[in-house]
């Protein structure tokens, strides 16, 4: 992925804007290693993502707006680029439990997840090994009943200083305020343990063993203002009977948890996810 | 199954059950095909599915109930007994869409559903043609603005001529009374077109493409007095994506609905649900 | 789709072929409403599917060759193009098992498979009350010892007199001859039932019983020379358990075999399918 | 599981067994936590596995084999007891990839897997940080040209000297000879990188890539003298596309494998496995 150029865009659908990008693209020596279209046809929302080989494409970080702008323009495009290099800087959020955690960590470190994670911040000290042996700092910010706002100041200032692009809920159990989430719009990733919208707030996997379900979720989202209802980016489930007590369901569900959270992120940081109407288009 | 008595059982959990029961059908002669059991530890109740073989059995439908009393009164047991022969009456109601009365009619006259269905029932007359082809006979007893009591007086009437002992609603899109409920507790089954407690009520797989979920699911269920939720059955779901029209997951979902009500059906001719605080435990 | 004009590409992987596609689409007027590609970076193959609206494209049947000859020359493609209208014409053979059949004619009654279906073949008089009950003409020719020949000859005749552009084995316990095959190149689908290639030829869920596997599965493929051997178009999966016997496993597989021949069946009728190197392209 | 005693038998079916077992469990006070038991009706034979509460049980594993012998006699059972405790002992053996290591290590630590790992053993340095990390010792055993027989002797001499119950092959890619084998019947799990029986030997997802599947798997099975043939404990699949290269089903697969082998781990350690026939019979 690092020799990878990802071109994000989407604007109101029209006649020939795939010519016209894949043309500009082919211009400019691009070679094209994949380009991938949707159009919403409820709102005439068009999205496209483009992906381009590095090597041979003549444009570069500064040129390439003056030379895009005059395409985006004519089609009114949002769009974003991302040249692949320097990696994305991934912050993990974490509470008590690990699971998510040491899996992001175990993937970084096998290679699957090319990113760089300069800081894991977590409310309570359990998972300080964890990071420790990972080699990456864990600072410690507990919350208290009054200290909330305080604490997430403090968390904001560590975010900033560690100049991290996206921020990960590996079962952060912390509601975000309106005003932290405002600071990362769309790059705040979360993991849900219930296949959501069932089970949005506090003990899903309680709520789902008083109801007596008999498959268990897990959801990836991004955090908006409103909790557990921002857009959703990868959801999984696994089949339970009458023989699971609570304990089982949250055995189970940690693995759907991580592979679930593994997966969001990983399309993340490989910019195949736009975000509209509270709905994610994933490029995969 | 013809040729397997099933044993059903429930009472509060105490040492000895499982010897009581399993000497007590070898006393009478029974070849024990399946015995399964399981305790609910939150509510210390016992739960006990026995499959005995009729071959051998010494007892009989009339002579069964004076044996086994004192061993059911010494445990102060709820218990049912089922024969195998004559096998289950089902009736299908149904409303405009056919999927699901299709398979269920493919599924009894392939043999893997061993049960007699003498009768469908319809507010419309749209799935006419597939009972007729089946040899099935059809009612019309449509639903108008303010007949809707009456309709279900007629309902019950059908059901209680046909004799039936279960009655499948393979999407009746009609919310039966609470009287109506009464009249067949634990012994109506629903399919509903997700994956509850998501999307209850009306128009689901609309709820689901509004919410930019990326699975969709049915779930199976007894039908209670509250609408969508009643004791669930089985469940089961299927990836979706961005690209997916509300047409599309009604498509998918199909699959999935027939699959599932199918599943239902099945266990409960079989014998192997039992209801408890409005769960069910079911024995595979 | 049938208001959709579906181009597939094949060629040797070239800088510029998107937007040179997309481009001769957007000049004749064409909406693009889907373009979908993929190089195989191991033989240096690109694989183009363009789907185009067909309000507004200038070009016709007739019109098209000649408009689009001289942009295929220049990349060396492999093509073709497909209207939409009229809908492709399936023909089905089948044995004794008439689950596959009765499903498939269940889509194109729900509306699923746009498709017509002139004929059904059998070896065995099993299904024709399915095939008559669906409307469709049923014609049965059995093979004996020593007639396989002439059996086919004759199959191909009806094949060539009803003009379908497709044939779907839809559990055809029959081994077609190499001479068969090649009337259909990569338009003869089969369902095997295992997850190829473990157990292919025959017996398969006996061979699976016997290995004691903790899932099987169903295959969709092309049928070729080889048997079992050909591109694989689609599979899945599901759970079985020591429990099942040989007759649970059947059972469970024709749900598998249904849903996996349906779907393949659905992606080649909607032109989503590319054959290279014995591989299937999948467009989804 | 530690206050949870397990009891294993395999007989000739017979009437009255279930009987016979559970009444001599509850007249030693013992309360039955699970009793599950299978014919396997096409070679006559009976497997039952019981679980009982610690507390109240008079029997000990001094005395069990005397009261027992009686009932184990007059059925010809083979049998065994598992106490809880001590918690079985799990060498994990490995090569150059720490994935499965990694994840078992993770299990033990999160208390979900409730074994000791005295040793990790492998042929390669590679994976001595994440044992050393987890506080494992760590045994580097390399395998030359010539020199396998005597660094399997060594291996045997250091799972000896580490007391270990099981030895789990971690993706470890050596052959194990017959003799080895043999020191661990049905107490050695391997995890092998495809569905089985499709793609034994090396390299199975270079063979899935080149046969075009679309879909992978993972298999977990005892090891026996021949190769890849053993008793199957667990088995998985996921999807795949025409766009996964060898590297992204190598990287679908390790999830795959992680989840499978710590399932056949988890069910062996439970004692919750049967062996018969090549066939694993598994009380969930």
């Amino acid at each position: 992925m690092r020799n990878t150029i990802r071109l994000l865009i989407s604007c109101r659908d029209a006649r020939g804007i795939v010519a016209a990008v894949t043309t500009f693209v082919a211009e400019q020596g691009g070679n094209l290693l994949d380009a991938d279209q949707h159009t919403d046809l409820d709102h005439g929302e068009f999205f496209m993502r483009v992906a381009i080989e590095r090597a041979g494409f003549v444009l570069t970080p500064d040129t390439f707006g003056p030379a895009w702008q005059p395409l985006a323009g004519r089609f009114d495009m949002q769009w974003s680029i991302h040249w692949g290099q320097p990696v994305k800087r991934v912050a993990i959020l974490v509470s008590k439990q690990g699971h998510c955690l040491s899996d992001l960590l175990w993937r970084r470190r096998s290679g699957e997840l090319d990113v760089e994670i300069p800081i894991v911040i977590s409310n309570h000290p359990d998972t300080a090994d964890i990071a420790r042996e990972a080699g990456v700092p864990f600072e410690l910010r507990p919350v208290m009943p009054g200290t909330k706002a305080g604490q997430e100041r403090e968390v904001l200032a560590l975010l900033a200083a560690a100049q991290v692009d996206v921020v990960v809920l590996a079962r952060y159990m912390q509601v975000l305020s309106p005003e932290f989430v405002r600071h990362y719009p769309h790059r705040i990733i979360n993991i849900h343990h219930s296949f959501l919208p069932a089970f949005a707030g506090g003990a899903p996997y309680r709520q789902a063993y008083e109801r007596g379900v008999k498959m268990i979720g897990a959801t990836s989202h991004y955090v908006t203002e409103q909790l557990d209802a921002g857009p959703i980016i990868a959801q999984d489930a696994a089949p339970t009977s009458h023989r699971d007590t609570i304990a089982d369901l949250i055995r189970k569900g940690r693995d759907l948890e991580r592979m679930v959270l593994a997966r969001a992120v990983r399309l993340h940081v490989e910019d195949r996810i736009l975000v509209s109407q509270n709905k994610t288009v994933v490029f995969e």
